[in-house]
């Protein structure tokens, strides 16, 4: 185990009905209020009116922030910045998926900062405050409800980059899981992939010696796999819903890769598919996930080993670690197939074209991984293994 | 799974070497600090000195409150509230285990009332605020060091009660192992029954559909269970000391018991044995807990029979519910006679005098647990079988 610092205050409101503390919650910390969201899911689902019923009830001043896109754009931050600075907003209220939460952390820095928000992803600048940020999560998936990430796209330059700074954590994170219960059968899909694949990013790593962190990886991993198909076979179901919420948050809040060099080699590369192809994120990591297991078997077979009987509960029967985890990575690609992900790009009609491109920019600032440093090369080799 | 709400804004910092920040991380709270601690241990491992050196090198007033024993009692609290309001302390450093620290939250928080502290623990008065603390954690145990609970004897009345309140969590915490590498067999044993009993009483309650939970904390176990030959057998073994320091953390900072209905009633009970026999509370929870797992077991026998399977590794084999859960209970207390805790009463040369008294006194604040509501001759009951 390496050593760490942990920290992590953001309040957790969960369960059904949750939602409507919303507006004394947001009361604490002033009258005027930026509600931020993306489009008609909120409105379709009467989630925007519950929320505006609950802010005004409390005679709260609401501006609002719509349009933020998945995969949301740093145009949408400047937008967000320029209300928060003209109208002396107290708080924002991110409703949404990790999109409309990512986009308003960015919003909530920049309104501290005299300068381009986007600084911020390219370190020119790093945040020296937020505004208090309250969160209303509607997709269970990225985590960012409960951590100090933010992920946006700039839409001049095709970059899609990360912050990742201890100002941007929200204050408070409403996690009703009733509010995830219309979430369509493909965003369901997509969000499980995306919090499963967060696990196995801080739990296959180079590390030795991080005996807790694995066991509580795999809690959450076998978790996740047990749930996912009475989710996908009852959508409304609950206790289910309310089970793969809590994991996307614990996936994601940094303390299962507490004391472990995390790997994130696939989320970068995924993010430049994302960044060419428009594709789902929790698609292209189903599909690169596998092939990146099997490209750096070699560096961490015993791990590899472990995870195929500990998580796919798969008997060793005589096998090498490098044969046992061979299983253990096909078991993982044919779960994805079952629950309905994509595991080739040629099933997303992407072919060879552009692969070299996406090599090239996904290691731009640098080479990625920890458990296998890679470069171009390897990357480019990664995407052509990801084909079929 | 229940509502629920989650807050933990502890800064811990983990690893060797961590203990020489304590004065930088001081610093930032003010320059006069009041210094906790028990005894002799710390003078005796060279952590006073090395604590004292650190921060007279960022120029902090120091202070002493020493003296602070095992289940701490309320004049300890007393006389370092006189401390923090004679000489306007900005921060309490508590360096030592679970006793030290709690004592100092209850210091801190005394520091913002007029009255006395023991009004806390009647319920007379809540706390409204504590002082910055800082901590610095010398025996893997309680997990005081990331929680907001904290237990103080009434040395005048006998009474062993906690308090559990949002103002008491700690400012910081410092988790370095090498600080417990000095800590005896029988004191390292006790913790470990602290925190694995911790878990229990998180993971054995009557709320349904709490697989996340459940997965979590059988994680903690299992890494107990698979770390404790190994320290036991090499007590300066860093990486296990490291290990069981994380477990007894995470063992206790609320994060498992997450929307379930816990059940402290051997916690509860232990506490009267403790404050009539003074023994230690390792040891009288060893004693107790499979004696309680009896007396409730046929009101979750499935959990207890996925205890025995997921935690024990012990296969059906064809029984039912109740017969493995059986199993699993006696697997557990020849797991705690393994590893050196007493599994009975008579092992301490407690007889049957004053059972009655402590079953009395168990329950004056009302009837215990939640998996079954344990009146007076329940408790009696329970620690009748305990005696043999």
């Amino acid at each position: 185990m390496k050593n760490f610092e942990f920290y992590n205050p953001v309040r957790v409101f969960f369960g059904k009905g949750e939602t409507d503390r919303v507006g004394k919650e947001c009361r604490k910390y002033g009258k005027r209020i930026l509600l931020s969201y993306g489009g008609k899911s909120i409105h379709q689902s009467g989630l925007y009116d519950r929320v505006k019923k609950n802010l005004e009830a409390e005679n709260l001043e609401v501006f609002e922030l719509s349009g933020i896109q998945p995969n949301p754009r740093i145009t949408s931050v400047r937008k967000g910045v320029e209300i928060c600075k003209k109208e002396k907003i107290n708080l924002i209220l991110a409703v949404g998926g990790g999109s409309v939460i990512d986009c308003s952390k960015i919003i909530g820095a920049g309104a501290f900062y005299g300068g381009d928000p986007w600084d911020f992803f390219t370190k020119k600048a790093q945040p020296t405050s937020m505004l208090p940020l309250g969160t209303i999560l509607t997709l269970a998936a990225t985590g960012t409800e409960m951590n100090h990430n933010a992920v946006v796209t700039n839409d001049e330059t095709g970059q899609k980059w990360a912050v990742v700074d201890p100002h941007i954590f929200p204050t408070f994170s409403i996690l009703d899981p009733e509010n995830t219960i219309t979430v369509p059968r493909d965003q369901t899909v997509n969000g499980i992939v995306d919090m499963i694949v967060h696990v196995f990013e801080q739990y296959f790593h180079p590390t030795p010696e991080t005996l807790l962190q694995d066991h509580l990886s795999e809690g959450i991993m076998q978790t996740i796999i047990e749930t996912t198909p009475c989710l996908l076979a009852h959508l409304d179901d609950y206790n289910a819903r309310a089970t793969i919420m809590w994991c996307g948050t614990l996936a994601l809040n940094h303390l299962v890769s507490t004391g472990v060099e995390d790997d994130w080699a696939t989320h970068n590369i995924q993010h430049e598919l994302s960044a060419i192809y428009d594709i789902a994120h929790g698609a292209g990591l189903a599909i690169i996930f596998p092939q990146w297991m099997k490209y750096v078997l070699d560096a961490i077979p015993g791990k590899m080993a472990r995870f195929t009987e500990k998580v796919w509960n798969i008997p060793r029967n005589g096998k090498t670690d490098g044969e046992l985890a061979l299983v253990g990575i096909e078991r993982t690609r044919q779960w994805f197939h079952e629950i309905g992900a994509p595991v080739s790009l040629g099933e997303l009609q992407i072919g060879s074209e552009r692969l070299e491109e996406m090599a090239h920019n996904a290691i731009s600032r640098g080479p990625l991984g920890t458990t296998k440093k890679l470069g171009e090369s390897d990357v480019l080799q990664i995407l052509k293994m990801s084909l079929s």
